[in-house]
């Protein structure tokens, strides 16, 4: 079945707050089987918004709308549903008794404009608002569903959880979707995309391919009749991608590298020391982004190449010999910070920002790691402002800390 | 004139995304004068984004698209306006020779796939793009225009800014349109909102609030004949906002707290260290993401407070006194880290992110500043998660700063 969603509300189209609830219900639809192939985002205007559920009542099943359910003049969802149907609106009068007795539990007068929210016609099916005095719509007519909800998040994430969902899982639900992510790491989206191409083009299971900060995610989906088939559709796929991409996927669905890394640390009852050079903390706060870092992370020692030198127990003659950018620098960085805060592993990373040095193109990023067996060094190149190569910095840590702590 | 943004895009459709380049073209919209009145999301479907074309050539003069334009088979905007538009798509080898030196720089081949990346129609006017391979497209056609730019937000946003928005403006905008973004940080919205309640009811010059990770930002816009009138009318509220939120602003339009800490640090020839305990980095990450700030800042630690006492030469008897999470500690850090780095000014930041202390609440943030003269601490408490303390702690911590340096 085809659905729809309508985010109103003139406050989304000045900017002034970014539609979460189209991408709240967008996450949701996969899992009840629905097909959504269009977003449409309207003001608070009534002929605009009937021009839009013509639109969408000519394509889509099911229509779910979010907002335009308040109490002020410029509220004109319901209006504009009852128009669109050809109906007449009528208050509801123990609606309007419900919202008396709430203002009374606040020791509050109901204003009158609330009474614009008991508005009901003759097709409607009111849906409780247990957080609120803007209760939803259900509209059924000649094989269609308009759904409306208020559009505050948490009044609307309650409703469609507690009555929505349920109902159109119930009424609609034949198929069973489920879908898996695969995290990469190391391989550009076009050189991914080539190695899957035959993937990419099917329809079931289909297959995604999407750029993210931490690396290139394929996500797999499959829909069935059972649970059973569409996870095994789903597995299958999943096997044969990770022939494909093998040693550049580092996690799967909800995984993160900080997570990973916090589970392979605190399991393996290790602890963890970084020094940074030019990439200016990145790699902590990536670390720190889990609780359980307080439980493996040391310490972490944020410095530009050109204060480096006295500091750290890190030997000068390697800086000498070297450069202060360079893998053998990056070694001993890891090596030093290691030592001086008594850590399993210590991890270098330098960043190349500039031009900082000669021979290394903006965009170098020199990864050492110390996990007291061997000294590890990594060096790659991504193209990227300051932000986007410090971002990049971290992950390649993480990515490569991941491989050989495993 | 009517603008309509089309965001393109299968994982807005499946909820993996949240629309961020909706939202910020949103915003700046108004400043060139257009009316926007419907935002079209769509998956990556060369049909369906046909028929969100037509729709938005029906109603609106200028269409801006995001999405769709990478190097895969799934990315079909390009195919789709072309066929929109009945014209056929070439290859211009001047941009594929460009790609191939934008990789041979990176020491790599270019895939195959980034030839499509090249396509060009007979009306389209090829925009450059600095960030990557996804060039944007300017089509003209029977007095409407349609505008195509990359997905991934930091590359929509500098094509808008360089090309874009000035090119609207110079073809489209009669009236003159100015704005001016004060930026504070201290005041929560709502009491934002209250203080300058009668000039966000104003239409001309309109007052708009929006949530920021910065803090609370007032836009102010006036739209006037002439641009002497339209600055006068913007400069006349910007003083009135400025005696209301007074003490709370921090800087105005483009500004960062980064960029003025590095300018007042340089300016004044003053050198910077930070000792964080629990805030994993964030402030060093945020300090460093100028490129100026190699010039100031010499050093951070980032710390967990449970690993703090032997290091860094602080004063044990004051963690013993006053406990690890203090504002006595947090000045030990300050002093400390200050001396140990020999800069001009030290800052230590302590954030309590769960129940390290049973006096302090989680969100609790304790700053301490030592500017040599004089050792300063502030408290604070925010709500939110891990992430947001964090990133709020790290602006507090720079507002603070910022307004001891002047």
């Amino acid at each position: 079945m085809k659905a729809e969603i309508i985010s109103i509300g003139t406050e989304l189209l000045l900017g002034e707050i970014t539609d979460l609830n189209a991408a709240y219900l967008a996450s949701q639809l996969p899992l009840l089987g629905l097909d959504l192939h269009f977003i449409s985002t309207v003001g608070d205007n009534k002929i605009r918004l009937i021009e839009t559920l013509d639109h969408a009542w000519k394509r889509s099943d099911i229509i779910i709308t979010t907002g335009g359910l308040g109490p002020t003049e410029d509220d004109v969802t319901r209006e504009a549903i009852a128009e669109f149907c050809h109906e007449t609106i009528s208050i509801d009068q123990s609606l309007v008794d419900q919202f008396k007795n709430l203002f009374r539990q606040f020791n509050m007068e109901m204003p009158e404009s609330n009474i614009k929210q008991a508005a009901v016609i003759p097709s409607c099916q009111i849906i409780p608002n247990p957080r609120g005095t803007a209760p939803g719509w259900w509209v059924e007519k000649q094989g269609h569903v308009i759904i409306s909800m208020p559009g505050p998040p948490s009044e609307m994430q309650l409703m469609w959880n507690n009555v929505i969902a349920p109902r159109i899982k119930e009424k609609y639900c034949s198929s069973v979707i489920i879908s898996c992510t695969i995290k990469t790491f190391g391989l550009s989206e076009a050189k991914l995309g080539e190695l899957t191409r035959s993937y990419l083009l099917h329809d079931n299971p289909s297959v995604g391919i999407y750029a993210k900060p931490d690396g290139i995610h394929l996500r797999v989906t499959a829909k069935a009749e059972t649970e059973e088939r569409a996870k095994s559709m789903v597995d299958k796929t999943v096997k044969e991608l990770r022939q494909i991409a093998g040693e550049y996927i580092w996690g799967i669905d909800n995984d993160t590298l900080e997570g990973l890394i916090s589970n392979i640390f605190i399991s393996k009852n290790l602890s963890l020391a970084t020094l940074e050079i030019n990439t200016g903390g990145i790699l902590a706060n990536m670390i720190t982004a889990t609780a359980e870092s307080t439980k493996f992370y040391k310490c972490g020692i944020v410095i530009n190449h050109n204060r480096l030198r006295p500091d750290f127990g890190m030997n000068e003659n390697v800086m000498m010999q070297y450069g202060d950018i360079s893998q053998q620098t990056a070694k001993e960085a890891a090596t030093a910070v290691k030592r001086r805060f008594n850590s399993s592993v210590g991890v270098g990373l330098i960043g190349v920002m500039e031009n900082e040095a000669p021979d290394y193109k903006p965009g170098t990023i020199i990864i050492g790691i110390d996990d007291g067996n061997h000294n590890y060094s990594f060096q790659r190149i991504f193209p990227g402002n300051r932000t986007q190569i410090k971002q990049r910095a971290a992950v390649s840590a993480l990515f490569e800390l991941r491989k050989i702590m495993l």
